[in-house]
């Protein structure tokens, strides 16, 4: 089924311990609508970017058949730009430089024909922004959404009423408890999901993930890997895998919702293999089945 | 089958952000030896306490069948004494004081009735004298031992000498990377388990644990409790409870190694319910296997 991603799209300039990649392409929607491509047509994004986001790039979406008809390009403008150090550990990360450019005017325009998708992934934006998304699109049968710690602190009336308007909220394990204030995550989804959304997923990077519904709590491993290389956009290759599957399989209940976390963080394991989207450019559907084979192996128990 | 478990014995001071609990029966033998007697029997401990440790003491062991013959009692000596403070998140702590009294003198002799024991269990001791235990035991199926990081950076020729003489390991992750020198814990499991150990147990608190074997790894979720109330013995705990679990199965395989993990992380979940060992005097076998089966729900994909 159709997935609408609205979100970032940028250059990354991203250092790590092993080294770095300049002007990588990045954003919050492009590694969301890359990884969920993998599962599902058509993914159709809602952007904007400069003038220097040229054919090559747009070529890496199309490639993926990632509709990008509804991705504004403003002559002249530069496309958003972030550049970060990773530290050893790569847990942590410094942000050494944030240009938003044509980012800053972004004012998200729902083509006519995107408006009826019955997937909607808002990624992490202004949380305004995600209102004017929801403000335009009809009748969804599932909107997920992300934040992050700059709108939890900055924006949290705008983000409430978001989170009033969705099903599916995911956050990662210190952006949850801020919101929350409560250290324990048991008492923070039970908080949060007060505030609307009746699914909530908190990433806990290394640690795995943990999805709280109606029906309980499941528990996803993280995937114990030899080498990380680069974490960036594995929280929205998460998000994007996780949307895929549901739409891919058509149907949104419990189980369906467990198979999705592990697609996402088989999605994110990849991620973090290789630079910015690089290994995402080049996954085959058996390396993503046998990989999500290996999540289930993780927590198999006989009888 | 038996069990030998060595360890400390200790009285706890323990202040939490919800109260405090002083003169509280504690140490590793101790924490162990509770969590194993809900599986098999006979367990028996080896230890020392001075004569403040009481017949109301011996009694709660008692209580649960474990034999307490090979405790040294020192006349007019005082049991080994530890307080600590607790931090807000619960998964920090300051040690306030430590007296060893008694226990500074402690040379661990292995009643001969018990050198046959099929299991043994090492708390965390100085690993001088986990190598004076092994030096009394005949033929045991299972080696397992657990250590911290005073040995780790105080004893570690001892240490390695230990290794290579026991069958699983239990660290937790802080330990396992200073053991290792590596921050990445795939890297870290290879690098201990060839100094020994075939099977290794990370143990990673609130984010559960991880098993490392010739057949892969496996990964338990931690039991998301909406209250912690004092962490204490929960590392012992879950060793009590998996020795515990292979006991009573008779079978060292992948799979019972897997439940055994489980049935720990269920133990140690009681454990931090109520101060010390409290809500270890009092579960049922009832209780044991739901909690049981709730890790198992946290962990279930339907096909």
């Amino acid at each position: 089924m159709s997935i609408l991603v609205v979100g970032s799209m940028a250059f990354d300039d991203i250092e790590t311990p092993f080294g770095r990649s300049d002007n990588t392409l990045g954003g919050s929607s492009t590694y969301i609508a890359l990884s969920a491509s993998y599962f599902t047509d058509p993914i159709r994004m809602v952007g904007v970017v400069g003038s220097d986001f040229g054919d090559e790039h747009f070529g890496l979406l199309h490639a993926k058949n990632i509709d990008t008809e509804g991705v504004q390009v403003v002559e002249n403008g530069k496309t958003f730009r972030w550049a970060g150090r990773y530290h050893y550990d790569m847990n942590t990360r410094d942000t050494l430089d944030t240009q938003l450019n044509v980012f800053a005017d972004f004012e998200p325009h729902i083509p006519q024909q995107y408006r009826e998708s019955k997937f909607v992934c808002l990624g992490n934006i202004d949380p305004e922004l995600q209102l004017k998304v929801l403000d335009q699109i009809e009748k969804p049968d599932l909107v997920i959404c992300d934040t992050m710690n700059f709108w939890i602190e900055g924006k949290p009336e705008e983000l409430k009423k978001v989170l009033e308007r969705v099903d599916i909220f995911i956050v990662n394990d210190s952006e949850a408890r801020l919101l929350s204030g409560d250290p324990n995550l048991v008492k923070t989804a039970r908080m949060i999901r007060s505030m609307g959304p009746k699914t909530l997923i908190i990433k806990k990077g290394e640690h795995g993930a943990l999805l709280f519904t109606d029906n309980g709590i499941f528990s996803a491993p993280a995937f114990p890997l030899e080498s990380i290389f680069d974490p960036t956009g594995a929280g929205d290759t998460f998000a994007g895998g996780f949307i895929g599957h549901l739409s891919r399989c058509g149907e949104i209940n419990e189980n369906e919702m467990r198979k999705g976390v592990l697609y996402g963080s088989a999605m994110a394991s990849f991620c973090v293999e290789q630079y910015g989207p690089d290994r995402l450019n080049e996954l085959d559907l058996l390396e993503i089945e046998d990989r999500y084979q290996s999540f289930l192996d993780l927590s198999r128990i006989g009888s």
